[in-house]
């Protein structure tokens, strides 16, 4: 079991597989660049970069695209790998794929970065935030970069696709984070989005989620060597940052599949029964899990990720209900059953007024013992429903 | 609903009232010292001074005793006023008092502070800690006081209650970590506890908690103030200590209550899309709340209050069943539905094994949509169950 914990960990900090359904498809990561990207914050940045990578063929009319965007700690690699010997296949690779619910015999996939990946040290990430270099300076942006949106991440990608000539999504799917940026993209754009699919997803942040947010900025902005974000030419916050993918990893998950993946405690552990500053087994596995991971993230980037999951509410209109009578897609939610971070109750506040604007938006709930992850473990138990939305 | 929610973030602070129950119950807080009391970490502490308070009469044969075991936050304040003027009432003044579910008529009520109290310096909280002077320097222990567990808590309890010639417990009744000593106490003195009462509660805790209960300690350790637990003589961590209370304040409630209880966020507020050092509405208004009453807490005597928590596995046997062999009291166990701190599969765990014990244990969930804060502020929807228990 602590094995495959380190693989459970992995798919919040990076990106995952499921080894069950080993992917055969072959996929390289590619880099788009557009030039003076104005943000919703009124802010104008000089160049921004980000990665994406496709699955299948684009048809001749392009219009058998689907968009996959990604949730808060992932990245790009939805389905596929790298090359062959590649131990780890994208996320949803159990979903996407010739044959499989997102059927890539017939769709080209297209799976995009956001802006401030949580994670832009990684090898495959292509990404830009306060850890790019800026301009003007010469340096890191760190917190001079502007805040950025949903609505941000979902206009860097509607520049990538149109650069493509495509102007029309068959669909638009994402988990979590990428749900937000799915639903966003069909009201943005109502009229290039004719499916979209809200995993784990909400349609409005409410200020529990707020709040619960707001405690994975904290760790970082309490670390000393987070030094208001200039932390650049010295040492990074890697314990804060490690307490906050701790905390996400957590709340990403069910009590149930968090104890069965935990060390077993002895009573009265001498180190514990010692000092308070020393751990458990618990503890030291999980944020010890963490802290190895922590150097591939940037501080700054998850306190980016934060706000803009903050602010979030879809249309950025006076209220969720006006953004929703923009969207003209037909609509899928599927929250996970025993989710503890965005809880069903959101998907379904979302789902209440899309049926009042009578838009028949489509509810099924994925169960598990993940909690919020059963969006990315178990999404292949709605593979059938998937994919019977998608080709409908 | 603002103003009810400063009772609200207080309650978990300090102590509470209804003001619905106003108690009509004078109090008298009163003190207790034991010396040279032995840890279960093997220590000995050379003087051990708690507070207590005690509602109704002690009969002649001292037999109509119930002892209140307090939660993480609070203190022995569970019922009635010290003052007539006095604001607030004790936080179950709900279910104790003259003609309550646990009737000060009838029984001898007496509520004890626990060691490490969280609030150490609010005005009636009487508790030994890291924060309290150690004898052998003239200065606060600081990280130097040992490490406790909630036996200790027990053994405390049992040194005052002995002290006053009672030999026989009625009841024990507590709520949260105040239900990990009325176990406890079951266990530790099986033939003094007549009848125990677990209000959301656990028999052990499992990963899940330990680890949810390391993220309070975390904030305050990142604090540079903290100083390794060395602030007595300078600023206390102040900040992290912030952020802790405003997660246990969040995690003790559920999103319903809580949404309820904060400001409504507008759309793309100025501040918040100008900087991610910025707050939002309901981030200023909780971490503000607990600002406030940060310099009412010690965080070293947090982080020992955790530490407790973290170790608890009722009787400190290899199993949890083990422990519970020992039990020969009539217990009930009331869960909150709603709970998402302590959720009631840890209550159900004890009363599992219980009932293969054959001891019957009794089992009802309090509803209602603060969460875990139903223990308290839904109590009263319990009391016929509990009268009915108590009284049997």
């Amino acid at each position: 079991m602590i094995l495959r914990l380190t693989t459970l960990i992995f798919i919040m900090a990076v990106s995952s597989v499921n080894a069950v359904h080993a992917s055969e498809l072959l996929v390289e990561k590619k880099s788009f660049t557009t030039k003076n990207f104005a943000t919703v914050s009124g802010e104008v940045i000089p160049e921004v970069t980000i990665g994406w990578e496709a699955y299948g063929e684009l048809n001749e009319a392009k219009d058998n695209v689907i968009l996959i965007t990604h949730f808060f700690s992932g990245n790009s690699h939805a389905a596929g790998k790298y090359t062959p010997n590649d131990p780890q296949s994208g996320y949803w690779d159990a979903i996407i794929g010739p044959g499989k619910a997102i059927d890539t015999n017939k769709y080209y996939v297209l799976s995009s970065d956001t802006l401030v990946n949580a994670f832009p040290h990684l090898p495959h990430v292509i990404t830009t935030g306060p850890a790019s270099i800026n301009p003007k300076t010469g340096k890191p942006y760190g917190l001079d970069f502007p805040v950025v949106t949903i609505r941000d991440f979902v206009n860097v990608q509607h520049a990538l696709i149109t650069s493509l000539g495509i102007n029309k999504l068959h669909a638009v799917v994402g988990a979590s984070m990428g749900s937000l940026q799915a639903l966003e993209w069909s009201v943005a754009y109502p009229d290039m989005v004719e499916r979209m699919v809200s995993v784990i997803g909400a349609g409005a942040m409410d200020a529990w989620t707020i709040t619960a947010l707001e405690h994975w900025a904290r760790p970082i902005k309490l670390d000393p060597n987070w030094n208001h974000g200039n932390y650049y030419d010295g040492e990074a916050p890697l314990q804060g940052l490690a307490s906050t993918l701790t905390m996400i990893t957590q709340q990403a998950m069910h009590p149930v599949a968090f104890n069965q993946s935990s060390p077993k405690q002895e009573t009265l552990p001498q180190a514990a029964l010692e000092s308070v500053t020393n751990g458990l087994p618990a503890t030291d596995f999980w944020f010890g899990a963490a802290a190895k991971n922590a150097p591939l993230a940037d501080a700054n980037h998850i306190l980016y990720l934060v706000r803009a999951n903050q602010l979030f509410v879809a249309g950025h209109e006076q209220d969720l209900a006006t953004g929703l009578s923009k969207v003209k897609a037909k609509t899928l939610f599927l929250p996970a059953k025993n989710d503890l971070l965005l809880q069903p109750y959101l998907a379904k506040q979302a789902v209440e007024i899309l049926k009042e604007q009578d838009k028949a938006p489509q509810y099924a709930e994925i169960d598990g013992i993940f909690g919020h992850l059963d969006g990315v473990y178990n999404i292949q138990s709605k593979a059938t429903e998937l994919a019977e939305f998608i080709n409908q």
